[in-house]
């Protein structure tokens, strides 16, 4: 068999339902996977680039189901504030003053993080997204984007911002050699209405393509929610029709037993987001109870804002470990929930579970090698404990996505890192002035 | 002025009480701090050793208030399982089986990854301590240690154990250049009887240390007790009169307003365990609501089998986010609390404040350099925003305790990290085999 890239001589934790293969192999030709298991069986395999892995985990690469990459400019700018006055006073009045150049660089900057911590894929609502596009197309990792779509009273607004989403997604869905998807992002139920959150599923259901919207994040956004509407956001939104399994729902923290009931009928997918929802002083999600309904969850790091990392190697460790804090019970939401959760069911909750989230044969070469000769990963009783409890993203050694390396021991190979880290740090210390 | 080594060109955050010094310097002379402050006034200081840290930070080195080092062998061995199954099945078993020698290489490999993660003391309870105190003492790093004192229905083993943590602590007490401070460590109010804790009280009070003890730790302990005594863990020890400002108190997850009240009155100080308490499902202590009530806090990883890690990078992020996540309110425990609790106020709670915690000149001379040139540090717009939301174990690039460079640009530099890597990874696959 001919392959372009071979890795030998790994532990492959494959997320197939198989266990862990050591001395395991896995084969990529051009964009694909063709091979996984055993090395010794690998032996005939000729291909161009060889990369000795041993001593270290292969995964299918995390993906990060709900962000703001493009906000990375913003990290740290106001720390410890209630969300309502961080938002106003902080993060709005200089999110208005962002270009195209500055989310460019933005994104590039975000994108490289997640790389180094192993996430190939992520989702993401934003603004100026044609600048998100081209970073993603150049720095080589995959996408699924939605133009974020408000009107928060000014109706108009919320229509130019949906026909323009959808232009974005005409334009750049299946785009960057497949690697991107659009998605289409009506903010949250509080600011935007009925119509045009029904107008937003019409489109997406034309596109066939999924959307992404906020929902039952913070406490008073859901109480004030309730006193005006006198029911959930989830009820209302399963009274107007906008419901079903291409809804992706970020956050779905302050939930009633009959909102969980909603999602599970209606099979829409949700992304936890462990770190952010603490930090805000949001709470924990109710994401074990979810799972238990048969809910797929998707692990996310939201924006490097409210974070304030990209992480998603930190993530496995803080969904699985605020959910036993909330439950108080170290049996609930075991390591391999979240493992999958972070691999082949963040992928279900995109849609992309045919295209990647775990190693298989005919998938996209989405691969990470994680290194465990480290003494923070000594000894190695368990591989999967090991990633999950123990690892950091600073671990990750080498990441591959549709079959490119994109980092070699820690180098990302397809954009200049320096170069992006001084000029983010140029932009953003001109924001604060601007 | 003559100094053996001078750090130059970095933000000093000395945790004194002043604001961040841009473009700063520390000189060391001997095991002391001598100047810190403007690195243009450090000009006439010739020093043996220049470290340029230009782009990086530089901060007391963290403190970690309570943990159970040689623990690293046991990493990963059972997960996800309920405390007393996880202790009796797993835990314990194998402990019955360590030697001197696994000791004294768990304890080489945890040091190894605590200096790794910028931490420079810290404070233990453990068996065979003779062979930790002599790991301590090779590797460089500064340590409180509590032999564990257990009797379980046995009060001779209890007394035995007692004698034995005596005679510990007058044979290390202040050895090892005085990096090493002994403490005993009856292990907690269902282990050993009153008898037993007002004899360690007594011995603890006539050498002049610090008792370390758990406390309050898992529901369920806290329920069996209640039953047994009809009254808390704190009412029981205030009655028999153990507490006071040299009592160490692990966990104190499970408090009532009383309790919080005794600890307070008693000056009792108060490890907090933010990871250790979330994985084992025992939830999240009142940390914010004793440190309001003005109760030293300091902060802690606990034991590498209960964590997975033994990292206080990434434990200031955690002992801010559970808070804001506990108490839904994003302003409690703010960024400069939990970075006192790690530095200047761990070294309250382990009664090393006029040696150890901040950056001054006339103190022990343990400071790190935290790496700012990462992409995931990027932008910098509040330095100490930058460390407790944004920093890893990772960015640590230079440690020094004690006057000593412990390591440089990663490398550990007074021990093979690599042969204990190695050494101890033999020692646990055979632990699993005796």
């Amino acid at each position: 068999m001919d392959a372009d890239i071979l890795v030998e001589n790994c532990i492959v934790v494959a997320m197939d339902g198989r266990p862990p293969i050591t001395d395991g192999a896995i084969a990529i030709k051009g964009d694909k996977i063709v091979y996984v298991g055993k090395a010794e069986k690998a032996g005939d395999i000729k291909a161009e680039t060889r990369i000795d892995a041993r001593g270290m985990v292969a995964l299918p690469g995390l993906i990060n189901c709900h962000t703001h990459v493009p906000m990375t400019l913003l990290r740290g700018i106001a720390e410890d504030q209630p969300l309502e006055k961080w938002l106003r006073e902080s993060i709005w009045p200089i999110e208005a003053k962002l270009t195209d150049e500055d989310v460019y660089y933005g994104t590039l900057l975000g994108c490289i993080e997640m790389i180094k911590g192993g996430t190939t894929c992520f989702a993401d609502m934003y603004f100026h997204v044609d600048a998100m596009a081209k970073a993603i197309e150049e720095v080589g990792i995959r996408a699924a984007i939605a133009p974020g779509i408000i009107e928060l009273g000014f109706p108009e607004t919320g229509i130019a911002m949906l026909e323009d989403a959808v232009k974005f997604a005409e334009r750049w869905h299946g785009k960057a050699e497949g690697r991107i998807v659009a998605q289409l992002g009506p903010h949250a139920p509080y600011t935007c209405g009925p119509e045009l959150l029904m107008k937003a599923k019409q489109e997406a259901e034309r596109l066939g393509i999924f959307l992404h919207i906020h929902l039952a994040e913070s406490v008073k956004e859901v109480k004030d929610f309730n006193e005006k509407h006198g029911k959930t956001e989830f009820e209302f939104l399963e009274e107007i029709g906008f419901l079903g399994p291409k809804v992706l729902a970020a956050h779905c923290v302050q939930l009633t037993d009959k909102d969980m009931e909603i999602i599970s009928k209606h099979g829409v997918k949700v992304a936890y987001n462990p770190t952010s929802n603490a930090k805000l002083g949001n709470g924990i999600a109710r994401a074990w109870e979810l799972h238990q309904l048969g809910v797929d969850v998707g692990l996310a790091t939201d924006g490097p804002a409210s974070n304030n990392t990209l992480d998603m190697v930190e993530t496995l460790r803080w969904a699985a470990l605020l959910q036993k804090a909330k439950y108080r019970d170290p049996t609930v939401m075991p390591l391999d929930t979240v493992l999958e959760m972070a691999t082949i069911g963040g992928a279900r909750v995109l849609g992309l579970e045919g295209e990647v989230g775990s190693l298989e044969p005919g998938k996209k070469a989405d691969v990470i090698l994680i290194d465990l000769k480290k003494p923070h990963l000594t000894p190695v009783h368990n591989v999967k404990a090991t990633i999950v409890y123990s690892a950091k993203a600073s671990d990750v050694d080498t990441v591959i996505i549709d079959g490119r390396l994109v980092m070699r021991n820690r180098r990302i190979l397809t954009v200049d890192e320096e170069a992006v880290r001084e000029k983010t740090g140029e932009i953003s210390r001109d924001l604060m002035q601007r």
